[in-house]
Parts: structure tokens; sequence; C-alpha cells
């Protein structure tokens, strides 16, 4: 159900054209209210795509409402110019015009390969077929038509009780990266809330979720997470309550897109704790899942604590070297920066690999999510033009 | 000859039963004076080897003099704890023994598997025989002796032409990175120069060089450059004549370093021009290197523009990315943020590839060279405990 699950949403995936393969590649969301609230986070990188580009605008225009979201893959419209910023345009008018609405009420999210020209007519005759049959059925269909190198959609809801829906969808598998993965996610909701609180909310569980994945480093041009909501439950949610739904949604989002993870066959959690601060933590933990030699050694099945204790130190934080640890699924391999247990003990043969860095230099923690760098990525990135 | 090319000095490289493929494994490099002035670069890593701390505090205290260096690979002597500070001063002591000088003037280098004792009693005992047979026709030994994964020693001479000499040996072909590569580098001199202008001429060549050489993004515990100088030939070198010879000698190991990368397939160079600041074009064009997305599609002979692009994009830097060009091997594939030419023009079936980044924003420039990500480096590295 995903971004149906909550009430008043509707969706449709369709096959456009604009994949070759004739796969689903068009997906539509709309809000049929009372409300129309909308939140996002978009990409850092300052290579921003046209849809980017055209949904922040679109966003501040309309003073952060959205009436519908429409979704392309087989093409991120990105590095494409005026032409582009034409093609995403004329998206939002031809969607506005089949809802009866204006055009910077729909945001636009496009993936796929960079610098080529969307396959317009394609995708704006698509659209008429996408919006006539979006229905409440229509939430898996739409997790369908946004992948690319996925293996799987990704879909999830919040085991929220109180009167309320929260469920969303993403996309992504490689480029999983800083401040943010190349993913696309839209968040739906029926709980009854201001834009201005969304958008904090939404960022809060961004910060937490979507951005302690990183797969491989890289930051995309089309990044975009979207979180809509229509009040029709009627409630109003207590704020803490909705928050740990909407990070929970968001949580089970990035879990999936780690786990389906270009070529990956671990997905490895290295938790840094008792750091001086979280900060420092979460910078730590993202130096380990940025090594190469880590993630190669993981896919060996090596439990090389030599290249987590290397990366830690590239690191110019507040703690001591001889004071580490680093315990791989569950095995203290290092101790006081020195030789621990047994290397050998260790058993990486499971898909999950949690790896801990114990700093000893204060009481805070994160963990940042990855995967090992494996034959198959290279298969994936060197076969695929993304 | 390596650094045996200037006057005065002398090497070895034997097998002394560290490695237990019986390979040359114990490298010496014997300075015979007149003078011993020296300078060292190390590692930026918070995680420094017990040889690297050695050495880092034996220049200090001998006032930056140098008579010889004990290198040895298949074994870094990294997070060995209070043991592999003495098992380090265990080896400087017995080489100043048999050279008659004090501890303080023997530097030491290891690189190999971090986490590991060293084979101390094999080191001490190869000792004797490698400063015995140390000569001048045994700078090609030493070079061979300090190999871990490298296929080919690396080893470079400057084309000087008043009198004075200047040549070096390095070692390293993964975990090559910021701040410097996992690399060993000797250079020596018969050219008469103070320590501490030594230093700041070390400074700057390997800033140029080995600092700009980024393989897999990796930084080793273990990273050391020495320059050793002799005054031998008597000869005092114009300052800018010597820097000049000495860029060459690192830029020359260096670039041996990166054409030996694990498993790679290309060397790239990539050239970020027209910055507004040196400085912006090389973190820019380190954003480049370090891709995994671009490094793959390289091998595949994709020139995807869209990688180099959205890498470019990470970096908020001063320019405007609806100006940038970016041309692969002579081909203007991306023009002003947008399509250039057809990129089924670039041929990246050479070993070596050339991607320049054009951002029109001023009159800086910088290269970082960098190998592509291949099935081979996947192999290696999950392969090889290193």
């Amino acid at each position: 159900m995903s971004v149906t699950q909550a009430k008043g949403f509707r969706a449709a995936g369709v096959a456009s054209g604009i994949k070759e393969s004739g796969a689903k590649d068009l997906a539509v969301i709309i809000n049929d209210g009372p409300d129309q609230q909308a939140a996002g986070v978009f990409t850092s990188n300052k290579v921003k795509a046209a849809p980017v580009k055209w949904s922040l605008e679109a966003l501040k225009s309309s003073g952060y409402q959205a009436d519908a979201v429409v979704l392309n893959s087989g093409g991120a419209n990105a590095c494409t110019g005026k032409i582009g910023d034409q093609d995403v345009s004329d998206t939002a008018q031809r969607a506005a015009e089949l809802l009866d609405t204006v055009a910077d009420r729909i945001q636009v999210c496009s993936t796929g390969l960079i610098g080529e020209r969307l396959k317009i007519r394609e995708l704006v005759d698509g659209l008429d077929v996408a919006l006539d049959s979006a229905s409440v059925a229509g939430g898996d269909d739409a997790a369908e038509a946004i992948m690319t190198t996925d293996t799987r959609s990704k879909t999830a809801v919040a085991t929220t009780t109180t009167g309320y829906h929260i469920g969303g969808m993403a996309k992504g598998a490689g480029m999983i990266a800083p401040g943010m993965a190349t993913m696309l996610a839209v968040i739906t909701t029926d709980a009854q809330l201001e834009a201005g609180q969304l958008q904090s909310m939404l960022q809060q569980a961004v910060a937490l979720s979507f951005n302690r994945a990183d797969s491989d480093g890289c930051m995309s041009t089309n990044d975009t997470v979207l979180l809509l909501a229509n009040s029709a439950s009627g409630v109003r949610p207590d704020p803490a309550e909705f928050q740990a739904g909407l990070n929970e949604v968001c949580a089970l989002l990035a879990r999936q897109i780690i786990a389906d993870a270009e070529g990956a066959q671990h997905d490895i959690a290295v938790t840094v704790v008792n750091s001086s601060t979280e900060a420092e933590a979460e910078t730590i933990a993202r130096a380990v899942t940025r090594s190469n030699l880590f993630k190669t050694a993981i896919y060996g099945q090596d439990p090389n604590w030599g290249r987590v204790i290397s990366a830690v130190g590239t690191v110019d934080g507040d703690y001591d070297p001889d004071q580490i640890d680093v315990t791989i699924n569950g095995v203290q391999v290092c101790r006081a920066g020195g030789m621990g247990e047994d290397r050998s003990l260790v058993d990486l043969s499971p898909r999950e690999a949690r790896v801990i860095i114990d700093l000893h230099a204060g009481e805070h923690t994160a963990t940042i999510w990855t995967n090992d760098l494996t034959y198959d990525y290279v298969a994936v990135n060197a076969e695929y033009s993304s």
C-alpha cells in the first residue's frame, strides 16, 4: 500500500515508454485532501537536476502545498540545460491541467542517466493514463515504477495506533551518499499537520535515516524526499509520536535501500560509541563506511580491523588512538588500540555485519549503514550508464 | 641506482625471513656523509605506526640528522602497543650499534599488515647482513625489498646537470590517499643543503606529487617520505633548481605508484582548470577521483560525464554549474553544464585517461592522479590481508 496507506491518497505506476525495456517508468501520487500540506528535502549537490530546481521553487511559491507528485525513472533530466527546465515545466503544467489545479502545486522527481534529454512526449502522454488510473490500490505500482537498478521496490508503513497513518515508498540502489542517497522517496500521512511543522520533522527524520545510509559515498543530482499530509484522518497527532512514526518509515526505507545496494553481499552497520559528541561519532562512522579497503575486506569475510582503525584515524577528533576497541560481529578483535581477541573467531558469513568502535571518549553514539564493495558493484557500474 | 645515484650513499635489500614467501623484505640506506642532513614528511593519520612515531621523534631529537634508514616490508608494526614501540627501538639500537652511531640518527619505516607483531628476531638478524652488504650497487635491491602488493619496484632520478644528484625509491600500490599514500619513499642527494631548507622543500614537493596521487582515498598509518642530503658533491645548489629536481623525482615516483595501483587498468589524470583558487581546483579534482562511480565508469570505458559533474557538485565552491565544460580524452562531452559533443566519440581504450574540468571561474589549476576501480581491485583487497 505504501503511499496509499494513509486515507485520501491515490497512486498509479505505468509503463509510458520512457524505458526501452517496457518496464513501468512513470508514477503519480494524488492527494485528495482535505489539506495538501507538503515538505521536501532535496540534494545538497550544487549541480541540481531540473526537477529538483522545479520542485524547490514550486514548494516555495505554493506556500508548501502539493496536490500531486509525478515521478519518472529512465532519465534524470539533469545537466539538460534550458530544454530540461522546459520539459519539467511542461510536465507539471500538463498534470495541473488534468487535475484542475496550478503547476506550482505539482512536485516532479526524475531518476536515471544524467545528461540526456527526457522522452517528454512519452512522459506527457503517459501522464494522462497514470492520472486517470490512479487509485488506492496503486501504491505498489507506483513504488515499482520508480525503480532503476533496484532489484526490489521499497515501501514502508509506520505502526501508529492512534487513528492516522504514515506510509512511504523509495528507490535507490547506488550513488547512495552524504547528505542523501540517489534516491527518491515520497511519504504520505493523513494526520493533520502544518507545512512548517512537517518540514522540520522531515529534516530530522532524513538526518537520522537516509543521511546515515552511505552506500558508495556518491551524491546524486536528483535526490528528493517529499512528505505530503492531508488531514483526512481528522487526527491532530502528538508531535513526538508522529516524529517517531516518521523516523520509523524513513529508517525502514533507508534500510531497504542499503539491503538492495548494487552488488552488495553484506549490509554493514558501523556504530561509534562513547564519542565526545554525536557529530564526531557520525563523522568517524562515515569515514569507516567510505573506506573501499574496509568494504572489500568485509566482502572477503576478512575481519581486518587494521583497516577500521586506519579509517578512524583519518578523523582528527577528540579521542586517544590507544584507547580504541573494535568489535566485529561480537568479537573484540582490537583492544586499547592493539591486538585483542583472535580474529579467526569472527564469523562474517551472515548478510548483516556489525562493527562497533568504542572510543572511550564520551557518551555519544551514531550508526552509519553501508554495504560491501564487490565484483558485482564494479560490474553494475562499469557496464550500466546511470 | 635510485637512492645510490647521489654520491656517498650505499644501500642493500635482503630476504631476512619476515616474509614467508622468501622474497626480499629488508632494506637499508647508509649515508656516508660528509653531512647527514635529513627531512621527513609523515602520515597525518591520527593512528600512527610505531616506526612513524619513532622516526618523527628521532628527527627532532637528532636535530634532523640521519646516518641510515632501515625499511621493512611484511609487517606494518602499527597498532602493536608497547611491544611495537620496543621493537622499533630495538631495531634502531641494533643498527646504531653496527654503524657506530646513536639510535636517534636511525630512521625506521615499516609496511605490511596492521595489528600483528613484527618478526623482530628475523629483522634484527637480517640487519647485520644488510648493513654489511650495503653498496653503491644496492639501490635497486633496496627498492625491491620494500614492495608489498607492488608489482614493480619504483625508482627515479632527477635530470640535474650542475654537479649534484637527486634520486629516490618508493613503494605503494593501494591505500593511496589524502595527505599521502600508503607508501614509503626515500630520496637522497649529494647536494649541500641544511636540514631546515630540506624540510620545507620536501613538504612542497610532497604536496605537489604524492599528495596529488589518490588511488582509493584510504590513508595509511605508516606513510613516510624521507630526504637525506650529504653534501658529497660539494655543490651548494641553486634552491629553485634543486626544488625543481626534487619535485621531478617525487612526481616520477608518485606517477609510478598510480601506474601500479592495485588492479588498475587506467591511470587517470583529473585536471580542474580556470578555478578561482588552486585549493578549490584541488578539492574538486579530488572529489572526482574519490567517486567510485566515476572510477568504475572509466574501467568500463564509459565516458559518463554525468558522474564527473555530479562529483564536482558535491563541492560547494565558487563556480556556476551552468558554466562547466568537461573534456574526456579530447572530446568535450559536456558544454556549459549540459550536453556537448557525442560521447561515443571518446576513446577510453588507452591506459592513460585525461579528464579536464573547466569551471570558467578564475585562472587556477590542479591535477589529481588516480586509477580506475576494477574487479582486480576488489580481488586484491578482498583476498589479501594488508
